[in-house]
Parts: structure tokens; C-alpha cells; sequence
């Protein structure tokens, strides 16, 4: 492969290049369809690991061992990956149980919920997850998301029995749609929730989630049941008199000792457990603190009585009637989305950084499952959290045994030490909670997005001001808006530029990115960036004919040569449809009264088989599509150059004097 | 410009390229944000005509030339022109008036609003419209939406007034709702309805009309409300007993005599006025009929009294009271786009024959005002319906005086002419209808979209169903539903291909597409073919490690050496958000593990912007970008072939050995 030249070489004569781009056979149509509907839902070829065995029992196994991926590692464990797994599992499950029971209180849940749901669904992901450092639990927005959609209908309070019903439909729904999801390989729903969406929404959630917290912080009794920052303001400022001055100096104390924990376990990454200890730390201080002290007595609110016992079953608790089962089929699928991205985001993450494979589909199938089988052991909606996560990865776990050591501890907590946490003050885990949210805040990545995409910090600023000051509904829906129509607008208008030579070579590039490149007297070559769809075909004409106006005001104001020949470098156009080619058809029609001649470079094979079939190749005429934008401007060139000047100006259609 | 060998030529020593694909300096955001905005929302440049005029007095004259086109063409207008459009409008009021009747009445309003909307209208447009060849009126599909949106709430039996009023309000949201559209430059949502969509929609929509003929047809006094095919044919042959043959053989008589002036004309285009004309000739002939026979007796339903002046003023009428302005509101948007969609249409066909301009926004501010003045005049909505613009520019109209002209002739019906439609049969209105419709129904279209896009003929035949089985707004639905899902599935799943050596030159092609293409031994080169969105960003990098695995499965097999670099042709890669350079600092960092170099070629100034700003231009190494795949795939093969074959295949950073 030497520097030879390029192929052609250009200044030949014109005509006898029939079949230079060729246009491809055609399929059968069910072919074509069967090919695209793989490459749209089975893009990952989930079946390769059947199609690799022989013979029906190995199959069998090989899709066991797809289904349930702890048969893969379980066969290969040993002692030393225990010590670590065992490690880490203790480890997490010292951070799960007080952020369990916070976030249960964010739902407006019975606190052992948290415990619960600490418990059954990490032992279902152990055996179907394929993360090995995704830490299992309850998240702080989804909870928060759950009580706000839920508190909404029906009151926590005055009828918390169907108040935990609905919720525990709703993560059946969940459930059933995560899994759903997965099974119709639908994973990708999931990718239109941008990074910047993402980044946007939990900053505003964890505001939201923290300022909910001044309630416990400040001992207030009565709060506002909003979540924005007008209403909540309104509601600390307006009890001044009421704030309780041993509930905030102690929720300042403990949150001042976990953030200075955290502080320093980032600096010293080796010291990471210092920080996972420091919730359940500071629970023991606290606790021990109102017991000794009777502070209960004195405006200092505790969780009181924890039901003793594991997860009771909840199969019957299930609410389908009437008016419920809208509101939670509703919260369920915006909560199940919420989580699911979360969840995949940090599997994805971790598993890359040990370089492994995370398939999203089937990560969906697990966590559905591990909801479903979660809603119908008095569990609610679970994920793989992000700091719990990062804990486990830290904690050096080896596999998803973790998970395992982890669901043991948080069972032994529960069958035998659930009466320790009576005396545990409210403000502790509002101090927890608040200390977790503020690591949400991402900070870094949103001057990052300003630096890189001014776009996308519009839709993560429109995230977060939406949440903080709307609703956490309200800034997903203006999130996910901006997104869609971000990507409808580039759609609609995509860019198309103006190529020069690059002097000395056949090559062609961007006038207003390559400064060398210079114009081909004659020759307008432009550029389209994107497929042309019906969305952006009326929009293509337009502008193309507005440069080629300007080139022949241009061309007028310098008394140089008028336009001859406008060459459409289709290479960046993926895909055409009928709107596309028949806005083709009218541009060469348009052309050709203005006595200008269109010519094609290098269209994909698709378009190629489009135009074809569209009969547009046979009008433009197949000797005007070349394989190279260089070829096509060589080739104009040398007839412009070989005719007389008079000639090619009233040539209607030069192309038919020649070929 | 000779065949000189591509730049650079390939071989040269490795590293010392940092340059060769500048990024581009920065700019201001403000200017980046006003370049953008500008490039979506106002692509044809408006101001041009504006700034290229000197002084306050020319610039205002220029403006009122932008708005009233028809300043532009006044002063220059000749009797010859006259002659011309006085043909052309005589000819369409011709068919302007039996038309409107008919329409009138699929929209269940009493017909003489049918002639008064072919009045003032017509007017308006004629100052505003910059199509010299659309012929202004109502059309079929709109009346039936309209008839069928606001039966749905309103009786036009029960209540008339009420009906009238609510559908004088929804004609005056459909006109705001236009000129907003057109104001705000938002003209692209109308590109929204596909070609595809509308083909599909149209032929439903005509077919439904025709169905709902059969009422007329066959005489029948009580008739369903729906419009779908089942309920009509059920409503119809449930009656059997009281079908009456006068009208059949009235009916199908006249039909027969319109499809076939309409077959003759169609044949010899000369005789255009023969088809033009055959409406107004059956009216004329159908009324004498009645009236001679007095078949009015007989089970021949007639139109009855219309009556006589000029629109009455209608500014009092329009209703904006609760329950019927949001009935009105949605009527109105969802026929005012539909009217749009087609008059833009046509209006861009007809400027397309004759090779001049239409400006969309402008046209959508006309259309939009045309109906707010017709609202307040007693008129409902009105386009430019194809069937009467194809007359009009078939009878030689030169400038828009033919619609001035139409609406003259149609004002002196009004004044003096409205008795003779008394005994008018409502049959040859259904006939009239019928013929119309027929020619709506656009097999050919459908055929050819079949032949070209399979996707898009699901969605006309989506939109065709929808319409026939269900009604015209499900049917509006699916097809913007299925238009939108594939535009959304295109930038979820973009084509990734291998690209291959064309022999004997730099030249890197489609391995799918050009058979002579060849892999280079150690290089994967693979196109990306669309931007890299949030929205494919992980499939992108899934797909990628696919083809990664597959070539190195191939390569094993082969027992060949494996893939040391992978080349991402980045040419038709148009944009990138923070999701995409995640991705590809991502997938850098998994290339990294398995000991292969990511090397990118081509990519465009935004990208080098983006990549440059984000750091991961640094983190790839500026000389691993290439102006062109041939020289990244030299310099790579150049590296390959220099070192010792064991040390290429140990090394974990290649690269760093080199540079």
C-alpha cells in the first residue's frame, strides 16, 4: 500500500463510467426486513452464545448460563474471592442498612421497608445480574419520586395500608416493564435519557431530596408536602419559631462529621472504608446518644418501634382496582425508568473499568425480575445505586457474591437487631441522606458539559431547574423535551457545507475548517451531513439553492465564471427516503432550467439502490456519479475546459452534449 | 488540478503530524448561539431584501414588497396578463362554485358558506400569497375533519348556530395558529407530515369522503355519523329497502360523464376546460333536470334556498366561551396543519414547474391571515386545494388576478345567481365530490413508494388504514406516529460499516458496496454513518467492540496476525454531543486494554471542537487523527511493519513506543 495515487486520476475524458458506483443487487424484501429488525433489536447477537454449542444439552446449559450468569462464576469460586467478596459485602451493608431506612422515609414508607428491600432483591440480581460490583438497594430519588407521585392520590397518613399497597404495585410495574424492556431487547428507550439529562435531574433531585431534609433537621412537626424550593422555603421560614435548637445542632454536627469523613476518603482512597462506615457510625453515636440523654423527651424525633422478623409476603397486597392500579401502573413506569438508567449507568461504569461486558438487555430482565419478585416480598422499587456501588467496588468485591454477604447481614439485622434502632433520632439520617445527596451534585460535570456542549447544559440546566423549582415530573418531562427535540431539530436542519481543494491532491475538505482549501472555478461542491428525510428535504433544497445564489453573487461581484456544476458529496448520507429522492428529482429539475448540471460523489450504497429504483439515477444520469468527490470535479473540469466558454453558458444540459 | 497522488502520500515517518486536522478557534457563544439560531430557524436569510437596500424610505417600501407580493407584480401587469388570468379565473370559479357547495356540506355547514369562502379569501391571498398559481378555496379533507371533529360535540342538526360559530372560531385558531407558525419561522413542523404520510392520509381521507357520498347516492335520508368503512357499509345495507333508484341513475349518470371528461382531458391536455368545466355543466344540467321533471317530488333531494348578498360580518359569532374554545382550539390546529401541509404542497409544485420561489413561512402567514379575515366574514378554512390550482395553471394564469377574477365572478353568484341553485340535486354534488376524490386516490404514488421505501409504504399504508378503519385523526396519528418513530429509530441505530482498500489506491470504500475493496491485515476501518448522539452513543460502542470480535474471530480462523488499530472513519459523522466524546474516550479506553490503538480520520470541524474541548482529543494523541482514512491506515500499516511482529503483538500502548 504505497502513496500511489488516487484512483482515476481525474483529467481522462468524460463519459464511459457507467458503472463506477455500483448500485447493489436487490434483496428479497423480507431479507432486508429480517437484516434490519436484527440490527435494530438484537444488535449485540444474543443468540451467539447458542449458535457456538452443539447439541441439545449444551444449548440448554449455554442458555441457563445466559439467563442465570452466576453459573458462570459460581463453578470457579474460591476461598480468596470470598475473603474479598465477604469484605466488601460487610462493608456495604454497614452503609445499606441507615440509607435503607433514610430512603424508606422518603417514600413515606415504614422505615423497615428499607431493610426489607435491602434483603430479597440483591439475592435475586446475585444469580441473573451480570454486573460484579452493582451494589443492590433503594436510591434516593426513585424514593422520592415514588412518595411525591404516590402522596399525590392517596395519603400516607390517613390510610397508610393502601398507601403501601399502591406503592407495592407500582413496583410491580416496575417490575414488568423493566423486564419487558429487556425482553423486547428495548433497551435503547433508556439512551434518550441523556448524560446531560441525567446529570441535570439528580443535581435538582438531590436539592430537592435535601431540602425535604430541613424538616428533620430543623425538628419541624409540620412540613409542606411540595418538593419545590418556593414552597419549602416558605414552609422552614414561616416556623421560625418552632425550629428546635438540639435537633439542628446535632443533624450540623453529624452531617459536618460525614462530609469530613467523605472529604478525606477521597483524598486517601485507601482509607475508602472510613467513609462507608461513617453512616452506621454515626446511627451507633446517635442513638446511643438519645438514650443516654432521653433526648426522645426533648423535641428530638426517633424512629421508635421496628417490626422484628423477615420480609412478610405481600403477593395479596397487590392493588389492580380502578382508580390505584392508573396511579401506580403511572409511577411505575416513570420510577422503573428512572432506576433502570441509573442502575445500567453505574453497572456500565464499573464494568469498565475492570473491562467486562455489561448487556443492557439483560440487565433490564434482571432488575425487572428482581422488582417483581421484590414487590411480592414487601419490598419497593430497587436499583444499583451509585454510592452504595462505589462503595462495593472500592471494598474490593470480586463478584456478585457481595450482594449475597450483604442481603445475610442486612437478614441477621433484621431477625435479631431491628429493637437497636429505636432510640436512632430522625435528624441522624436526614444528616445521612443529605450528606449522600450533596455527592449527587455533579458539579465538575456540568461546567464540563458548559465547556464542551452548550446544548446539552441548556437540557441539564432545564433538568435541574425544573425539578428544583417545578416538580420532579416537571423536569423530566422538560429534560427528555429538550432532548427529543434537540434531536428532531438536527434532523430538520442539517448542516451542509461548501468543499474546497486542498491545492496539490484530489482531496476535498471544508472550506471553513481547512484554510487551504480553495474554490474550483465553475464547480460549487457542497457537502449534505446528514440522511435525507422528509424532515429535512424541503429544508436541503432551500438551502442548497441559497448557496448556490450566493456563490453566483459571489461569482457576479468578482466577474468570475457562474456556477457550472453543483457536486453533492453524499458521502456523509447515510440513508434516503422517498422524500429524499424525490427532493433530488426536483433539485436536478430545478438545476437544469437554471442551466446548471447536478452531480453526485460517492453515495452509499443504499442511496445508490434508492435512486435507482426511484428512477432519479436514470434522469441525473448514471455518468454523473462518481465514487470520489475528486473524480467528479476532475471530470467537470475538463469538459467545462474543453468546450467553448459561450457554449457551456447556454447549454441547458451540457452532460448530453458529450456523453 | 491533475491526478497528483493524494497529500501526504502515506509512508513518512509516524508521529510530527499534530496539525493536520486543525481544530477550530473559538468562538464567542453568544455568536456560535446566534449562528445556530439563525441556521434553524431563518435557512432562507428573509432580511436579505432588506439589507441590500440603502435608506429608511427604500427599506420600509422593501418590506411592504416582503409582505404584499403583490406589490412586486402590480405595477409591471399588461392587458395580455389580464387576458390570461381572466381565462384561468373563470375557468376555477367555474369550478370554485359547484365545489364549495359540495364541501360546505361534508362539513355539515349550510353551502352558501361554501361560495362565501371562495370570496373574501381568494382576496386576501391574492396581496399575500407569493404563488402566482394557487387557486385559493376549501377543500374536501379539511371540511370532512372539520364536519367529523365538531359533530363529535356539537350537533349541526340540534344546535346550527351553535355548530356555526364554533366552526367560525375554530377557522380563526387555524388561522393564528398559521401565521404563528409562519411568524416564529417554525414552517419545518409542517415537514413533519412526510410525503409518505400524506399519500396514505390523502387516499384515506378520499376514500372516506366517497364512502360518505354513498348517502346521496343512493338517497338515503338518515345516514351514520361515523366515518369509518364498517359503519358505513353497515348503514348502508342496513337501508337496502329504502335505496332509490332516481338518485342511483342520477348519480352514476353524472359520474360517469365526470370520469370520463376527466380521462378525456387527462389524455389531451388541451382540452383542460372540458374537465374544468364539467362540474358546472352537470350542476346546470342536473338543476334543469329537477326542475323540468320536478324529480324534487320524487325522492330527489335538492339543495333548496340559498341566500342571496354578500358574507355577513361574523366577528360577533366566534365563541370563545369554556367548553367549545378547546373543541375549537384542537379543530383548528389539526386542520390548519393538514390545510398547510397541502397548500404549501401545491403551491411548491406549481413554483417548481415554472422555476420560481416560494417562500414556506411567508405562504403560512398568508394562508393564516387569508383565515382570519375569513372568520370574521363568515367564511370557514380555506388552502389551496390541488384539483382547483392544477385548473388554474392549466388555463394559462399568469399572477394571482385569477384568484381576484375567480372571486369577482363567485361575488356576482352571490349578488344575483343564488336562486338558480335551488333545485340543484344534492346527487350531482355527490357526484361531483366522487370524481374529485378518485382522483386523490394516488396508487401510482403508493406503487412507487412500495418499490423505493418499504418503511415509508408502511406509513402510508399505517395512515391509508388508520383513516379508512378507524378515522382521519387515528389515521393522523399512526402515520405521525410511524414517521417519528423511524426518525427516532435512525438516530438510535446508525449504520456502522467496514471499509476496504480500492487496489492500487488511497481510496477507502464500503466493503458491502465495491466487491474490489480489500482489508488491510492488522487495520479495522469502520464508518460511522450518522452523528454520535445520547441517543446511540452505547450502541455505537457495542457495535463497535462487535465488529472488533467478529474480525478477530475471522482473523483467528484464518490464522492471520489480529487487529492492532482500529480506524473510525469519522466523515459523516456531522455532530457530537458530551454523551458521544464520552463514548469515544470510553471505547479509547477499552481499545487501550485489549492492546489496540484508536485512530480517527476525517472528522469535522464541530468535532474536532468538541473532542478538543472535552480532552479526549489529548487523550487519543493528536497525531492519531488523519485527514483522510488512506493516510491513517499508511501510517498505521507503516508502524505495523517497522516493528518486530512479537513486540506489535505484546505491547499494550503501541503507540507510546513510537511517538
Amino acid at each position: 500500500m504505497g502513496g500511489s495515487a488516487a484512483n482515476g486520476g481525474g483529467c481522462g475524458g468524460g463519459g464511459g463510467a457507467a458503472a463506477r458506483v455500483p448500485v447493489p443487487a436487490a434483496k428479497p424484501f423480507l431479507e432486508t426486513l429480517g437484516g434490519n429488525m436484527k440490527e435494530t433489536f438484537l444488535p449485540d447477537d444474543p443468540f451467539r452464545v447458542v449458535r457456538r454449542e452443539r447439541g441439545c444439552g449444551r444449548r440448554s446449559l449455554a442458555v441457563l448460563r445466559y439467563v442465570f450468569p452466576f453459573m458462570e462464576w459460581a463453578p470457579a469460586y474460591t476461598l480468596g474471592t470470598l475473603k474479598s467478596d465477604l469484605i466488601a459485602g460487610i462493608t456495604i451493608a454497614s452503609l445499606a442498612i441507615p440509607q435503607g431506612i433514610s430512603y424508606a422515609k422518603l417514600a413515606n414508607l415504614p422505615p423497615v421497608l428499607g431493610l426489607y428491600s435491602s434483603f430479597v432483591p440483591p439475592l435475586v440480581y446475585a444469580m441473573m445480574g451480570s454486573s460484579r460490583d452493582l451494589a443492590v438497594g433503594t436510591v434516593a430519588v426513585a424514593s422520592l419520586l415514588i412518595g411525591s407521585m404516590l402522596s399525590a392520590e392517596v395519603s400516607p397518613v390517613d390510610d397508610p395500608a393502601l398507601y403501601l399497597h399502591v406503592a407495592f404495585t407500582a413496583t410491580f410495574f416496575a417490575g414488568v416493564f423493566q423486564a419487558l424492556l429487556g425482553i423486547f431487547r428495548l433497551g435503547f428507550i433508556v439512551d434518550f435519557l441523556s448524560h446531560a439529562t441525567i446529570v441535570g435531574f439528580m443535581g435538582g433531585a438531590a436539592t430537592v431530596v435535601c431540602l425535604q431534609q430541613l424538616k428533620g433537621m430543623f425538628g419541624l412537626e409540620h412540613f409542606t408536602t411540595a418538593t419545590d424550593l418556593v414552597s419549602v422555603m416558605r414552609s422552614v421560614f414561616s416556623q421560625t419559631h418552632l425550629w428546635r435548637w438540639e435537633s439542628v445542632v446535632l443533624g450540623c454536627g453529624f452531617l459536618f462529621f460525614l462530609l469530613i469523613t467523605r472529604f478525606f476518603s477521597k483524598r486517601r482512597p485507601r482509607f475508602f472504608w472510613i467513609s462507608a462506615a461513617a453512616p452506621l457510625t454515626s446511627v451507633i453515636v446517635g442513638s446511643l446518644l438519645v438514650y443516654l440523654t432521653h433526648a426522645e423527651n426533648h423535641g428530638i424525633q426517633v424512629i421508635g418501634y421496628l417490626k422484628k422478623g423477615l420480609n412478610p409476603p405481600s403477593a395479596t397486597s397487590l392493588n389492580f382496582s380502578s382508580p390505584y392500579m392508573m396511579l401506580a401502573l403511572k409511577t411505575g413506569i416513570i420510577t422503573g425508568v428512572i432506576a433502570l438508567a441509573e442502575g445500567i449507568a453505574v453497572g456500565r461504569s464499573f464494568a469498565m473499568f475492570k473491562n467486562y461486558h455489561i448487556d443492557g438487555n439483560k440487565e433490564m430482565i434482571a432488575f425487572g425480575t428482581m422488582n417483581i419478585v421484590g414487590s411480592l416480598t414487601s419490598c419497593y422499587l430497587t436499583t444499583g445505586p451509585f454510592s452504595r456501588s462505589a462503595v462495593n467496588y472500592n471494598a474490593g468485591c470480586k463478584t456478585a457474591m457481595s450482594n449475597v454477604i450483604m442481603s445475610v447481614a442486612v437478614m441477621i439485622t433484621l431477625l435479631f437487631l431491628t429493637p437497636l434502632f429505636h432510640y436512632t433520632p430522625l435528624v441522624v439520617l436526614s444528616a445521612i441522606i443529605m450528606s449522600a445527596m450533596l455527592g449527587l451534585i455533579d458539579y465538575p460535570a456540568a461546567i464540563h458539559l458548559w465547556q464542551v456542549d452548550k446544548v446539552d447544559f441548556c437540557v441539564c440546566l432545564g433538568a435541574y431547574l425544573g425539578v428544583v423549582f417545578g416538580s420532579v415530573e416537571i423536569g423530566l418531562v422538560v429534560a427528555v423535551g429538550i432532548s427529543i427535540m434537540r434531536v428532531l431539530l438536527f434532523v430538520a436542519r442539517p448542516r451542509t457545507t461548501v468543499l474546497g481543494n486542498i491545492p496539490n491532491s484530489m482531496i476535498y475538505r471544508r472550506m471553513d475548517q481547512y484554510t487551504t482549501a480553495q474554490r474550483v472555478p465553475g464547480v460549487l461542491v457542497l457537502r449534505v451531513d446528514s440522511p435525507i428525510y422528509f424532515t429535512n428535504a424541503s429544508y436541503l433544497r432551500e438551502r442548497i439553492s441559497r448557496w448556490i445564489d450566493d456563490e453566483e453573487d459571489q461569482c457576479k461581484e468578482k466577474g468570475e465564471m457562474g456556477v457550472q456544476y453543483v457536486v453533492l458529496d453524499m458521502g456523509a448520507v447515510g440513508s434516503i427516503d422517498t422524500s429524499g429522492t424525490s427532493m433530488l428529482d426536483e433539485l436536478r429539475k430545478t438545476l437544469d432550467r437554471r442551466g446548471l448540471q447536478i452531480v453526485l460523489a460517492n453515495p452509499g450504497s443504499e442511496i445508490m439502490k434508492k435512486l435507482d429504483s426511484s428512477k432519479v439515477l436514470e434522469a441525473i444520469g448514471h455518468e454523473w456519479i462518481f465514487p470520489t468527490v475528486g473524480e467528479a470535479v476532475a471530470e467537470c473540469d475538463y469538459v467545462l475546459h474543453s468546450q467553448k466558454p459561450g457554449m457551456v453558458m447556454d447549454s441547458a444540459a451540457p452532460h448530453e452534449n458529450m456523453v
